[in-house]
């Protein structure tokens, strides 16, 4: 069978490589790989950054936004037969600290990721835990399918807070806050302002349901506020998408007293706040991380199946078969896209 | 000024009365009506059922649902002047109990009912506390701001538990029970099955967003639940709107384990349920009265600014002046109108 | 090895069978017992109750409360090794509903007890799923660990609502509602009542932690209320142990407005209770059933690892060798014991 | 009348000054000052540091940790009478905005602080408004009383929190982090760890039950957990009570995944913290400002009602007559005192 492998411990560095189809082994199965997408971890992968350079041992399998359909099931195996479609978590868990015995497991501090540390999906066939499936519906399209997990970071992100009837401010239109912008929409938020620098990527989230958007290389929050009757005392809820100690610090200026932040994008160590301001505010900051298993699973889910899925496809702007796979990861890196699908089939 | 009067304790004995317009006392306001909506509440004592001859002592001017002007302010009212446009809360509170000390006031024991222990809104003019005034947006239309006070008990309804994802079944499509329908769209619910046995309220439910009704004259919830392929364990929520044991019965038996209920509807106390379901089951049943003050004022304040307002509209089936009070007490008394304004301008 | 069966479906009907030593299966591991406990399911089985009739097929090893030591393990366990003394979760769950997916186990609907459904644990070996299995912590005493099963149904309860503060009333001074107290206490609450009619248990009660108690045979819960000068508006909580509609609606009536009752005890279906004081009240009413997995199972650990272990120690009153079994059914059966052990060693 | 005010806008220059007793206004009561208590933001008055420098205008009658007894009351007080004993919130709200309309005054974005924004509590007599009242149980000793205020800080940061069955961190054991050890050993948490660099201060947290102490000027977090054998995951919950960066960053250092830390603290704004931590940990961070008006009122009395005043009494070291004010503010300055009374009697 054919997979994408970092070979090469440098930059680019992916190959084709030929590998035997896997067996799997008691308690999991035999995927088929239908459709694979790239993630922002693949792409620092492919870059080669310090986090990959320290985490990742050439060579390696990678990829881990999955569907695809069971082919083969190895012992125990009693919630999967061959022919289900199937994405899953691609977060492997210890099962035996508090957090996974207590239904929290996207808190285990033992995690492993498949395609990072562990062989990946972007390969016609590999394996995985039957623990880790979830089984999809396939009134959903595949394209749609093929991105549950990022989807599930921007519902894990939405779902820290309760939105309904909130104003909330997102802080970054990469893919992820993208997603984030229909959900928040379909959970009731009230007024829904959308920060970035780049006017395609802003433009996409005002077409996906934001009351406003703005363009920080021109534009500031208080200005934009302004025009929107409704919003008197300041934001009460934020997502932290961006990763910039200056959306970080922008967004905590305009956030109401008691205001919640949830924050999925890796803020800089050197990333410096107010603490005064986070106290007499009495803010709420809380670290995100992967997506809960399996609630985030069952909420995105119910919320495709409500119509969620076309405002997913607006974010999905490429497609590729996989062996284009280097064409991918260029335009990918390049900024110039939304969510890219590598077709396996 | 003019004002309705319960003036005799017999059906019907609503009478036009003229009384001073009266002088606000320190820490009150005097209003001048608007528009005004008759309420459930409205037609018991019109009709002069049980629960009017235990409460209502005649004279009584009734009225609670109300939308007005400030037209005078008395000593210490500092969060409001002349000119200002208004609702209120209707359910006086104590303001010394501890509920009243920690922002539940309306769980305060001792509450009293404008309209019902005291002078109602069905006024040219009426006093009212500085304390429950709720300040409109003037955007959101005039009808709507005279319904807010029952729209306001479909909004605690639905917020007594988190619906986003979830499968909701509401028993009873009462005006209610049909504003119920769209905040749960709103608040993202994936389906919404609602129960009544008039065609024309459950024709009005799907209008307004349920994905599917039972008519309970002809057929069965299992029976409409078969035809929705997402569903399949059962209502994760229920909204208890009838005030029918049957419907109240029905609805346990199709909770999934764990559900929740929430009941407005006023169950009578020879309604029996089978309480092993409820404990085999780990359902919780909430009883639900009045609104949280003023969360939820401002929760169904911030769905009307996003768009419910078109939707509600839909359920204000007729308007009169209010000089026409009895064709309006009859019409509403027969069941065969949604909500009714009285004008008062 | 020896086993306690139903052997005939008749009253009584126990017998010491002589069965061969189970091997455990993939996934299972196998136990030696140490010490069980006798639980009032063992009893309605022993007793042959209308329930024990529909639900039991003769002949069935019993029992379901116990600790014991892992002495030998299926294939793929990796969460436990021979020597390992546990306990576990006597409720197997199906792994593969939403509610399994998603942390919720408790709430599963295909849930199988052992000592019901499949081989029991009044038995010198017994086999068991690793995934229920809780490892104990050895330096609490083997009685204790015995009764982690009913203990986890009393912290479940508790844990139903927050009782930090609050004023509590436990109906039914069983068991399990004895062990309630402590945990109460422990928790934070500020008024402990119990009501029963055994002045024995509501001496217990006391010594447990209780601030007053109430014989219902001679006392009423507001005329013992009048005592304590700190309650005010009624309780805040209510723990239903007794399974009777009488303490029930009492209970109903002294619950403050906004009051939580979690439910236990299993109320008979002809229970009625006056649904306007619930609704009027808003009162919310929850089913308890089970333990969560292993939230519970953690959560009283914690509190015997901080002195929990001393009360309940009080309420295990008898302890017998598993052979003079009967004397012990008999004695259970009579109401005249707290818990009661079996000694397998 | 006497009262203590900052004269001078200099480090001391406080004096003891005559004024006329004050009439309350509408909806305000006068208050007879029986004890007060001295508190940090009155020693950075005194000490007159650049907070101060900002805040305060002199002349300023300062001081709001009270105890005192309703002697008249003005126009429209109907929740209190000559001859109540009453303590009361300190920080005043709009009563507008979102938070005050939604029982979440401890938010308000507008609050203004007695003794510090208005007259303050430092002087015989003076007024308050009725609603911030709160009515004292006079079975708890007045020196307790007049330490609502702090304790009601330490109640607020307990609460932010679920704690029971927790393992909790304390860095600061100033008198606010001593009055949160028997709050939380109340309130069942596992384990309770107190760090500082001043023994006294941690032999007091020990006596006041807390498992174990860190002096951090010699021992480190990690070598004190390794002593605590139920501690196997790392912290749960963290109550930041130093406002140093360095006891910040040592706690988040020793925290579980998901854990919670509320933080009352004021952190300096130059404070780092490695944020890929606090994401990859899932930790929440949450400010804490004021006390919550009245649920913390409420919590606090009923759990001084269950015993907690002997434990406070412990933390309360001295009391002087308010004449002797210099000495009193010169021994809390030093840091060689918990709490200090002065008495107005």
């Amino acid at each position: 069978m054919k997979t994408i492998v970092k070979e090469s411990p440098i930059p680019g560095g992916l190959a084709l490589e030929e590998r035997p189809i896997p067996t799997p082994e008691d308690n999991h199965v035999l995927i088929k790989t239908k459709k694979t997408a790239i993630c922002g971890t693949d792409i620092h992968i492919y870059g080669w950054n310090s986090w990959a350079q320290k985490t990742i041992k050439t060579p390696q399998i990678i990829g881990h936004e999955f569907v695809g359909e069971v082919v083969d099931v190895g012992r125990n195996v009693t919630n999967a037969k061959a022919g289900d479609l199937v994405s899953g978590e691609g977060h492997l868990f210890c099962g035996k600290c508090r957090h996974c015995l207590t239904g929290r497991a996207h808190l285990c501090r033992r995690t492993k990721g498949i395609g990072v540390n562990t062989d990946g999906a972007f390969a016609e066939y590999f394996t995985f835990p039957a623990s880790n499936i979830w089984h999809c519906d396939s009134s959903i399209p595949l394209n749609i399918l093929s991105v549950l997990d990022p989807l599930g970071n921007a519902m894990h992100t939405v779902r820290a807070f309760d939105v309904l009837s909130e104003d909330v401010i997102v802080t970054g239109a990469g893919p992820i806050g993208l997603m984030s912008v229909p959900i928040l929409k379909r959970a009731g938020a009230r007024n829904i302002v959308v920060t970035d620098i780049n006017p395609k990527r802003l433009e996409l989230a005002r077409t996906l349901g934001a009351t406003a958007t703005v363009n920080i290389g021109y534009e500031t929050i208080p200005d934009v506020i302004a025009t929107i009757p409704s919003m008197v005392e300041g934001f009460d809820i934020g997502l932290e998408m961006s990763g910039s100690a200056a959306a970080f610090n922008d967004m905590i200026d305009v956030m109401a007293n008691g205001g919640k932040i949830a924050i999925l994008g890796f803020l800089p160590p050197e990333a410096k706040i107010e603490w005064d301001k986070m106290i007499f505010k009495s803010l709420t900051l809380k670290g995100i991380y992967g997506r809960h298993v399996f609630d985030t699973w069952y909420q995105m889910t119910a919320l495709l199946q409500s119509g969620l899925s076309e405002e997913i496809a607006k974010i999905i702007t490429h497609e590729f078969h996989y062996t284009d796979y280097e064409k991918a990861f260029k335009l990918m890196q390049s900024g110039e896209s939304g969510k890219i699908i590598l077709d396996w089939e």
